[in-house]
């Protein structure tokens, strides 16, 4: 018997819909990862990579030039000096930030920043020129238009683009003044993201190993959770940029890349969450609550 | 000299604009916190205060039963029977959730739940019947409506409401099915709000006192942050009602109304952010970002 047109039409829908109904089968974040291919990752560079060594272990931040060229330039001339080493985390404060400094900053005894400046400019956001941003589906509190930009939480009004307050983000510490912060004093974000604080501080990078140290560290108990007393402040013993690391010392990092395919991929599976636990799959994502998975060999 | 037409019109539009003007005046946080009343705080129902002593003190939490009614009420069975006493907190995932539970729940040495219920239904989201959800301006990723509804933040579709996953919140955990959870063990949020957990577990309040005693709790190296051994977990030395202390031995507690014209102005003020620290002044707020003050009297 032959087919009817109806059947016919009916069957061409069908061999239409396969690739579609394949592109939208749920995939859990755990089948994203297994499909990964090497080139969905990245090495960052180690000239941009941010050792921090404290008794209980080593924090690595990764920093981004392309938004803050001249606070970042200004940290390595103090890294190099040798600076941060002997300085001490002097605040906790909960559900907010960590923020180190030398402790005697104000003092007759401050640390000489040698041929570091006293003050940067702000960096607090940067044209969209020479940079993309890949936005992702959602409907932001905070801007227009938000995703990730090298790699790191962005967010834009189309016209500018400035890094995102997400848990882990590392600042410049500032007084009133928004030239005032030269980056001897640096903050990570701890807490809920507090992206009212965009475009008020130069970010510079984030937290992608240990933040774990920092996170539990006993909040303070002064104004703004600074520490009221010199011995509750944890000593930072050095700082140190991935360049100057022996590799064979080093942890082998890797990122996942933030303008893939795959990430897309990523994304989409946790935006829409198909795990067995997860009884309403939410369809909905916060710029903040997407991580960029990151690997370390050591 | 008679005034002219134009300037008769533009005494006028400064005359019309003076109120405007008033009522747009920046106030900061702590001009609109100076001017609050006693009405503007609330003091909770102490049989829905939960005081959770640990050996580095006492962690308060507010309950609403109009959210989950089965599930409190099982809850408050459980800590009748002093159930919780001599648990321990046994997982600590960092930027996600505290969660603690009988660590021998499994074995057969396990603590008799006594008269509460094995099972207790799912309480993910309830009608707006009965309960007013005071909404603010604020475009939210996950709901169409945000704000606080007694109290607490909340969000909706405009037919049914549900508690939301903000920093401080406690919610029951649960197994796969949805039905699994019975409040022998509760999670605390200790991290960027997990937004899409909304609809997907039952919450029942909201830490208000002590919280950094558990978000400074070392993360657990197990799966999902989960302690491997059980001297890494943290006694639980009691769980006790409000209504259970005397009142002499208890601290008051206030927690500011989300209900109030004050409590507008409290949200203005962090939606636009006139302390002198800020450049830009953000105009934009997300639900977890405001948190109601709460003041304790000891």
């Amino acid at each position: 018997m032959r087919p009817s047109i109806s059947q016919c039409f009916a069957l061409l829908v069908v061999v239409l819909l396969l690739p579609l109904a394949s592109a939208d089968e749920p995939r859990s974040t755990a089948a994203v990862m297994e499909a990964l291919q090497e080139s969905d990752w990245r090495e960052p560079d180690p000239a941009n990579l941010l050792f921090m060594t404290l008794a209980s272990g080593t924090v690595i931040m990764e920093l981004t030039p392309a938004f803050a060229p001249n606070s970042i330039a200004n940290i390595k001339t103090l890294i190099d000096a040798a600076y941060f080493d002997g300085l001490a985390i002097i605040r906790s404060q909960d559900n907010y930030v960590i923020q180190w400094a030398d402790p005697d900053a104000q003092e007759e005894n401050a640390k000489s920043l040698g041929s570091a400046k006293e003050t940067v400019p702000a960096e607090f956001e940067r044209s969209m020129d020479g940079i993309d941003i890949v936005s992702i589906d959602s409907r932001d509190a905070y801007a227009d238009i938000v995703g990730f930009a090298n790699g790191f939480p962005a967010a834009s009004d189309g016209q500018n683009v400035w890094l995102a307050h997400c848990y882990g983000m590392v600042g410049v510490s500032r007084d009133n003044g928004a030239e005032t912060g030269n980056g001897t004093s640096l903050y990570v974000i701890t807490g809920h993201a507090p992206r009212h604080l965009d475009r008020n501080v130069t970010l510079i990078g984030r937290v992608i190993s240990g933040i774990e140290l920092l996170s539990v560290l006993p909040r303070g108990t002064g104004t703004l959770g600074f520490y009221e007393s010199a011995d509750e402040a944890t000593p930072i013993m050095s700082i140190r940029l991935g360049s100057e690391l022996d590799e064979a010392e080093r942890a082998r990092i890797e990122i996942m890349r933030t303008d893939t395919a795959a990430f897309a991929d990523y994304v989409m599976s946790r935006t829409y969450r198909h795990e067995e636990w997860f009884v309403e799959p939410t369809g909905r994502i916060e710029l903040c609550n997407i991580n960029p998975p990151v690997r370390i060999i050591h």
